[in-house]
């Protein structure tokens, strides 16, 4: 795979200086222009230490306007990263729309590195890689560009340049022992850079392979690849916006994608259907039973807190289904430290500049800590599929989207638990209207919740494909028969009781 | 004070040449020696427009190990900066210990603009400046390194360089009509310049005014100043860590520093034993005026949410005293979505790399939200100072660093409460005795709270010294006799509902 990076190409000084003034010019005008575009630009460096990495990040920062092209280096975990899921620190530092960040080896290091020195086998390796591919493909649908560069030198030329690196002055401190460790593992990485770039190189978020022995060729190629991508992405985002039309790429993935099956269309069959709204509790055996699963609880999750195990609960439902009430009869037996509840409502400016899973990767608590979800993620594909604020493509794909972010909270041993509590519309109906004849419940009934109850074939509709797409192994959806809201709360902590149970060791 | 800077000083190609080896391997070095110090560079660049502030930063990024330079500049608030006191977003970017940070014209900018363009009067810029002149204080003693340079250009050569940027096809983007609007009041930008270097110009954080005509000249002189600056501080460093004596710095500004006044001695003059600790509710009575204190409190929440009013509650006071019980009694009536209990315990590591204000600054919520913090900055003033784990000067100083940060939240709009639940020890110690015996109460006692209790008249001094120097006007501490929980919880309450009903409109 390499054998293109080692036919020691170099670049002479002349033609290096007449291409710089086009490069620098080209860039720049790249930045400026997406300054007002509506994604980011991606760049990842890796490979071989003493490639070029640092240096050709420290040209494209020079010969752009630095101040907006921040570059993300990565050392060990703080105790912070420790206790989230380990992408987090990587949302954390996405670049918004408009902007350029460069992110050093970063997602790529944890997982070349454990399996080169054996703490991880070939399976484990695969599916890090196959974590990686799903990220950089939720960026690129999202819109960002992503460019990676992997930097190659030859076992002798990289030899030869860790001494080059060791005896400069100036350089001498970017040559650590780790750096010769690595070195003398010189095939071991090759064969792990091989399987990382051909799992990880997609369409959309390619690998260019860059022989990294002379500086200028480096230097010219990287930043000509750069420019040129950018331009591209820059024109075809004016045609698109000339046309509007979605760009090709962007519909063959639509159509190529396992998931557009047919919607099921007859409401009758919707899952919600089949959920037994038999009346269970009164209020006498409803309190009773509520006593008992709150000492359960109480001491489960004192518990959570002590083995540093988080939890995350969404709570998703018609309007006036009980979502608060239910919420409350959670955290009436938490610790008021040991909780946080989002409301989710439309999300704040620096939200909508960058990816719309972002707003909730930044909300994810430390270890110990529940964490509850009012509303959620899962607004792309119920009320912005409903009311046409996504796109038919965005929320197809956010359904494999949302599983992957759930599947990297249960992986790093979050309790997690997703309700969805279901009334029929006649008992809306009377809950609105009770809700009318209240004064001082007025204020929770808007306009808006009539035009949606007017949709509700639409949003059963929804909601079962969501059910469908999202319902997994590790992150079931547990539906929540509320007509009586006795039994809706108690099913919801008995829920996260046997969850947290089935956690703690 | 600006004719110095337009000398037109220079420096020829070669001179600088023969400087720049030496400049870039002495701020490598120094970067380098940075990073295991506890005590981070802050570097802020303003001046006029066109006289070098983003190019000098570029050079220092080139010539440092740029992944560790992050570069700060900043346009108009978003809405999540607007929702919080200004200084929010740049605690937010202020660099970790053993790293450098450069800002853009930053914390210096709105103020200058403000009173330039006519939209704040002479007194109102002054208030700015002098609050920046805390904040400044504030990280130098902390430790910062901070260096601020005033990037200087005459009337004339600055339409000369403006001029010259605008003609050139790589740098013409920096120039915008803005930029000429403000060289047309370039003299009411000198004036306001003086008055800012003049007013923020300390011995510990002073400006250094550089004359920007010339690239080779103004970046030799930066880089220069930098670097000495960095060395200077390491080798002060180095020297303290085998002295183990304080450096002279800080002992000055120890004995010249106002507050340091005798401590009250007698304790039995302290101003907890004023308070009254008769007996005022029974349970029947406290059950009553509780449901209307909380009734009051619950239309008052919900209006502050509704007007965008942002709480901040404090919680200080001895073990057992009762905090977690008082902070029920209000979050029982809050909508759960709209407050947070921050338990206040050991920093993280993130946290210990930073000033210790820097933790609390980043959990100040948005508009319409109430941050309890159970335990808070007070810490330091307290188990700190008491335990030892702060030295004098260090918590000395925290007195007016906790002003100050206390005066931003309520400039910000923030309705502000602090609360000292006070116990007599004979109370304390039943109440230690009572939890001893319950079951499910035990693990609330721990051998801390009993090494805790024995020093209780050192923590005693501590308190009144606390409140005679952080209860101000804006400000005041509510010291709440604590021994009838029911009269406390009461109290608590009711305060935070007539805070409330002061500051709404």
């Amino acid at each position: 795979m390499f054998e293109v990076a080692e036919l020691g190409r170099t670049l002479d000084k002349e033609a290096y200086e007449q291409l710089e003034m086009e490069l620098r010019l080209g860039l720049l005008q790249a930045q400026q222009g997406l300054r007002s575009c509506p994604f980011p630009v991606v760049v990842v460096f890796a490979g071989v230490d003493g490639a070029g990495k640092s240096e050709t990040t420290n040209l494209l920062a020079r010969w752009m306007d630095s101040r907006y092209v921040p570059v993300q280096a990565y050392g060990t975990h703080s105790d912070e990263e420790r206790e989230r899921p380990e992408f987090w620190r990587y949302w954390r530092d996405l670049p918004r729309n408009g902007r350029i960040g460069i992110f050093l080896s970063s997602w790529y290091s944890r997982p070349v590195l454990d399996w080169v020195q054996g703490r991880s086998d070939d399976l484990a390796f695969r599916r890090d890689l196959e974590r990686i591919e799903a990220f950089e493909r939720m960026l690129v649908e999202d819109g960002a560009l992503v460019l990676k560069f992997w930097m190659h030198l030859s076992k002798d030329k990289q030899r030869k340049r860790l001494e080059k690196l060791e005896s400069s002055k100036l350089e001498s401190w970017r040559v650590r022992p780790e750096q010769w460790r690595n070195w003398e593992q010189y095939e071991r990485f090759m064969a792990a850079a091989e399987e990382t770039i051909r799992r990880t190189s997609t369409g959309q978020a390619p690998w260019h392979i860059v022989e990294g022995a002379n500086r200028r060729y480096r230097e010219a190629t990287v930043a000509t690849r750069l420019r040129d991508a950018m331009q591209l992405r820059l024109h075809e985002h004016e045609r698109r916006l000339r046309t509007f039309t979605p760009a090709p790429v962007e519909r063959r993935r639509m159509l190529e994608d396992a998931e557009v099956s047919p919607e099921p269309q007859a409401n009758s069959q919707s899952v919600l259907h089949t959920l037994d709204q038999t009346r269970k509790h009164d209020k006498k055996s409803y309190k009773k039973a509520l006593k008992h699963e709150h000492a359960r609880l109480a001491k489960l999750t004192r518990q959570a807190r002590e083995q540093g195990r988080s939890s995350v609960l969404v709570f998703e439902g018609w309007d006036a289904a009980g979502k608060g009430g239910a919420i409350k009869r959670l955290t009436d037996v938490l610790d008021a430290r040991d909780y946080r509840v989002h409301p989710i409502a439309a999300p704040t400016e620096e939200e909508r500049m960058h990816h719309y899973l972002w707003r909730f990767w930044r909300r994810i608590e430390r270890a110990g800590k529940t964490t509850i979800f009012d509303r959620s993620w899962y607004g792309r594909v119920l009320v912005e599929r409903v009311e046409g604020f996504a796109s038919e493509e965005t929320w197809r794909r956010a359904y494999a989207e949302i599983r992957h972010f759930e599947e990297q909270l249960v992986d790093h041993g979050t309790v997690f638990a997703k309700f969805w509590l279901h009334i029929t519309p006649e008992e809306q109906l009377q809950r609105f209207q009770a809700r009318e004849r209240t004064p001082h419940k007025q204020w929770k009934l808007t306009d808006e919740d009539w035009r949606n109850r007017e949709r509700w074939a639409d949003y059963e509709s929804a909601v079962d494909a969501m059910v469908e797409r999202t319902s997994t192994r590790e992150a079931p959806w547990t539906l929540v028969p509320a007509n009586n809201k006795y039994d809706a709360r108690l099913m919801v902590v008995r829920t996260f009781a046997d969850r947290l149970e089935q956690a703690l060791d």
